[in-house]
C-alpha cells in the first residue's frame, strides 16, 4: 500500500514522497532559506496555420545544465548538502519543477496578445519532476518490481491530482533517458506535464477513437491490439493483463507500445492487479531496450492517457517507448522530412525491431 | 537563363545539370560500369490512431555515412575518381538518390499489407539530391546571388517535373545543414522528396487555409503576414517581393519564414523578378543564421509548397528555416513533450530571436 507524505520546498513549491510502506520519516525541512521564487513566464501561442500550439518559456534558458554528480539536485539532502529533496533518503519523490515549462502563476505575469489572427494565453499548467530512486547511478530498468509499482502509484496519484486543477486539460507522464536526447540531469527521473490544452496529437487520436467507435461500435486500439496479436510478428512481450508490441506503423527505429488488454482510459483506472502486472512487463521492456546495443539505449517513454475532460469514454491507455538510436553509435536524427514535413522515415522495419527486442538474432 | 542538361548514371538513375549559361560541357559519362542497381524497399504505412504515415525504408541502413573528403560522392569526377556526378565541374546538379526513402520501383518489390485496421502502400515517390556547388567546402550562405538563383530555378524545375508523376502528391525541397542534425555528407547539398501522399502537417495547413478563405474571403497566410508587418517586432528582413519574419508561434529557438508578398502557390509560379529577389533575401537570412553563434548554425530549411493536386487555389508559398541550436554549445533536443506529445517548448521568445537575427544585441 503506497503511502504519500506532502511538504513544501523553501520557495513554496509542493513536494510529495511516495513510499511502499507507511512510517518512513520524511519530515526534514528544506534548509535553503534564501531560495528565491523562480521566475516563470510561460505563454501558449496558437498557430492557426498548422493548428498547433507553441509554448514560449523564455526563462528556461537559465536552467540547471549537467551539474557534477556531487551537486545533483535530485539526490537526497545528506551531509549538510541541500538539494531539491530535503529528506536524507526516499523511495519515490515528486516535486514541482523549479524551471517549469508551465506554471499556475503564469496567468499573473504573461501579457496576452490579441492581434488577430494571433492568439495567446498563459501557460497555466504544471510541471513536476518524478525521482525514481535516491541512488544517483540507478536507472528505471534496474528498479525492483516493488519500486516500479510505487512509481506507477505515484504517476496515478499525480494524474488524478493534476486533473482536479481547472486549467489543466491533459496530464502527460514521461521519462527522457540519456544524454543523446538532451537529458541535463543524469539522476534517474521522469516528468509530469499538466498541459493547459489537449496536445493536438492526442486530440486527433481522441477524435479517431471516437469516429471509429461511432462507425463500428468498437475501440480502435482494442482492434489494433487484436490485429497485432493475430499477426504476431511484432509482439515483444505479453502478460495476463498487458501486451507490449512494436506498432505496425512505427516511426522510430525501436518503438514499443505497452497496452492493457482491458479497455481503460488512464493510469488511475488501473486496479491493484493491473499495476503489479504492469510493473513487471514495463521493467521487462526497458531491459530489452538496454540489451539492444553495446550501451544502454537512450529512450523516451510517455503515457498516452485520456484527456481530463474529453473523450474519456473512447480512450484506451497506452505507453509509448522509443529509442532514437538506430544502430550502435548511430542516432536517428530528425531532419528535413521529420522536423519540416512531420513525416518520419524509419530505417528499421517494425518486424525486425520486434525480433531484436525479443532477443532473436537478426541480420541487417 | 538557366540551362538544363540531362544524363543517366551507370545504374540508370537520372541526373540533371543546371547552369547559369548554356554551353557548358557536361557530357562526361559515368565510368562506374559495375555500379549495381541499389535495392529499394520503401513502404508507406498508415497509422489510423494518429492519422499519420510512417515510411519504412529498411534498405537505407547501408547508406553512405560520413565519408572522408577525398571520397565525397557529391564532388565532380576528377583525376580518375568517379563520383555521383560524372562531369569534371558543375554549377548545380540534381540526381536521384542512390539510397532513397521513396522510389518509383517500390511498387514492384514491396508486399502490401491488408489486415484491417492496418493499411500499407508502396513508397512510390522519388528522392533527389541537389548539389549547390562543386566546391566541397562551400555552403549555401556563401553562394553568389547568381548561383542561388540557379538553385531556385532547379528547385522550380524539379518541382514541376515531379508534379507530373502520377503517384506523387507533394514535392518538398529542403536542406539539412550541419552534423548536429545528422548530415552524413558535408558537401553543400539539399534534397527533394516527392511524397506519394500529402504530409498531414501540410494537409492540415491546406484545410486551415481553405476554411479561412471560405469564412473570410481572405488568405490566412496573407493575413498573418499583414499582422506581422503591422506588429513589426518579429520582422527580420524585407525586400520588394518578400518578407522574412520569426512567426508569432515559433517552435524552434530561431525560426524564420520567408514569404512572398504576392499570393502564389509554389516555386514554379515565381516570375523572373521574384526569383532574383528571393535569391538575395534567402542568402541574407542564411547569413544571419550563421552570425548568431560562434560557429555556423546547423539548420533545416524547407519549402512549403501547394500540394500537387489539392488546395492549389488557397495555398500561399513559404520557406521555413530553423536552427536546433538554442545557445552557443547548446542544442534544442526533442524530448518527451516534443517527440512524445508533439508540443514544442521554445526557450527563446520569438521577439528576442528576431532581434538577434536583425543583429541587435539582446540580453538573455
Amino acid at each position: 500500500m503506497t503511502a504519500r507524505q506532502e511538504t513544501r520546498l523553501a520557495d513554496g513549491r509542493e513536494l510529495f514522497y511516495f513510499d511502499s510502506e507507511p512510517g518512513a520519516d520524511r519530515s526534514a525541512p528544506d534548509r535553503r532559506v534564501d531560495l528565491p521564487e523562480a521566475e516563470t513566464s510561460s505563454e501558449v501561442r496558437w498557430n492557426p496555420l498548422f493548428r498547433d500550439y507553441a509554448v514560449i518559456a523564455g526563462h528556461r534558458q537559465a536552467r540547471t545544465y549537467k551539474p557534477p554528480a556531487d551537486r545533483c539536485p535530485l539526490c537526497p539532502s545528506r551531509n549538510g548538502s541541500s538539494t531539491e529533496i530535503p529528506a536524507d533518503d526516499y523511495e519515490v519523490a515528486v516535486f514541482e519543477n523549479r524551471f517549469p515549462s508551465f506554471s499556475l502563476k503564469a496567468a499573473a505575469t504573461v501579457p496576452l496578445v490579441d492581434v488577430p489572427p494571433f492568439q495567446s494565453g498563459p501557460g497555466d499548467g504544471r510541471c513536476e519532476v518524478v525521482c525514481f530512486s535516491s541512488v544517483h547511478e540507478d536507472s528505471f530498468a534496474h528498479l525492483s518490481p516493488a519500486r516500479a509499482r510505487t512509481v506507477i502509484d505515484a504517476w496515478a496519484d499525480r494524474t488524478a491530482a493534476l486533473a482536479r486543477i481547472d486549467s489543466i486539460d491533459y496530464v502527460f507522464c514521461f521519462e527522457n533517458r540519456g544524454e543523446e536526447i538532451g537529458v541535463t540531469l543524469s539522476h534517474p527521473h521522469g516528468q509530469i506535464y499538466g498541459y493547459p490544452f489537449v496536445p493536438p496529437r492526442f486530440f486527433r487520436a481522441g477524435e479517431a477513437m471516437r469516429r471509429y467507435r461511432e462507425r463500428t461500435g468498437e475501440c480502435l486500439q482494442c482492434r489494433m491490439l487484436d490485429a497485432e496479436l493475430s499477426v504476431g510478428d511484432r509482439i515483444v512481450a505479453e502478460s495476463a493483463g498487458w501486451v507490449a508490441y512494436v506498432p505496425f506503423a512505427a516511426r522510430w527505429p525501436y518503438e514499443v507500445r505497452v497496452v492493457p488488454r482491458r479497455h481503460l482510459p488512464d493510469l488511475p483506472a488501473l486496479d491493484d492487479e493491473q499495476r503489479e502486472d504492469l510493473a513487471t512487463i514495463y521493467l521487462d521492456v526497458l531491459q530489452r531496450f538496454d540489451r539492444l546495443f553495446d550501451t544502454p539505449a537512450p529512450y523516451i517513454a510517455g503515457w498516452q492517457q485520456a484527456p481530463v475532460r474529453k473523450d474519456r469514454d473512447v480512450w484506451h491507455l497506452a505507453a509509448e517507448i522509443f529509442t532514437i538510436r538506430r544502430a550502435p553509435g548511430k542516432l536517428k536524427y530528425l531532419a528535413g522530412s521529420e522536423s519540416g514535413a512531420a513525416i518520419w522515415i524509419n530505417d528499421v522495419t517494425p518486424e525486425t525491431a520486434a525480433a531484436r527486442l525479443r532477443g532473436e538474432m537478426v541480420g541487417d
